[in-house]
């Protein structure tokens, strides 16, 4: 079956500083014609920084448009389209976190909302830990604790970890470290 | 810590089928102020359908934003933000697939990109199906296969299913029935 949508037209409706939001209209698989409304992001990196006792460096941040404070692994965006997804990374868990890694795992891409955004998420798996100190903005706001990766999956199975990257980064960490899991 | 931002003002740019897009002004717990973008999204359900055998009931869909067709969980839009979750689960998985089940395990909800978007998806487990016609909408276009769990774990593990919330669901599934995972 043919599947596949072709692009008619694309209007930029909005350019911020984080989202692009563009108003398109595409060829239908059968002819017909149909409106799409989409985000164009820049794309981003997520992080599990395994310590070798099996506990997980994880954020507490307050996520405004869902008004919660989440549990979350280290992760941030992309500082341009180019940049090298493991640049990023080690980027952004030493900011986040302190913690720099000898040892990167790629654990492969990952599309978090492909119905209505081009972001696409690179996710690794850090090991070989030290610790130094975060390089937090002046207005970035989280708080940084190690926990271990059985009480992480616990607390997935228990709803506690609502952000999506996350659950499904640890559960992927479980199955690749399973004396932890 | 204080990690919570209070809202000041609130525009809507863009008010469309799918996306709403508003562009806040939020206090910040250092008393700073700080522009956020956001989409407001009326919220969606997905579903993992197990067979008796260990297969799931998987969908093949081209996604525009991202240019690609994924595989993915049966999965949709709520109809309005009060319709009761397990209501549009069922009725999506008839849309889509066909089947009916009789068996519904709740497995919490998710946000897919709480940085930018509100959206929460309801995640379920439905087991004890019965094949019935689809009943797609017209311009809508998918293809239905069932392939064994244990498959679509492989499949994630090499890279092939870059859905994230058809991982997650897939891996949680896999916890919950570790006999075909």
């Amino acid at each position: 079956m043919e599947l596949k949508e072709r692009q008619k037209t694309s209007k930029l409706i909005f350019d911020g500083v984080i989202l692009h939001l563009r108003l398109d209209t595409v060829t239908l698989p059968n002819g017909k014609e149909a409106e799409r409304e989409w985000i164009r992001h820049m794309g981003a990196v997520a992080v599990v920084p395994l310590l070798p006792d099996g506990r997980v460096i994880v954020e507490r941040q307050f996520r405004y448009p869902v008004q919660k404070v989440l549990w979350e692994i280290p992760a941030g965006k992309l500082d341009a389209p180019d940049e090298d997804p493991l640049s990023a990374a080690k980027r952004e868990l030493k900011e986040e976190t302190g913690f720099r890694a000898a040892s990167w795992t790629p654990l492969g891409c990952i599309h978090p909302a492909p119905a209505y955004s081009s972001e696409k998420i690179h996710l690794f798996l850090a090991e070989s830990l030290t610790q130094g100190d975060q390089d937090l903005d002046e207005d970035e706001f989280l708080e940084v604790q190690a926990l271990p990766l059985r009480d992480l999956l616990r607390m997935i199975d228990e709803g506690e970890i609502p952000d999506l990257k996350t659950q499904t980064a640890l559960l992927r960490t479980a199955r690749l470290r399973p004396a932890f899991g």
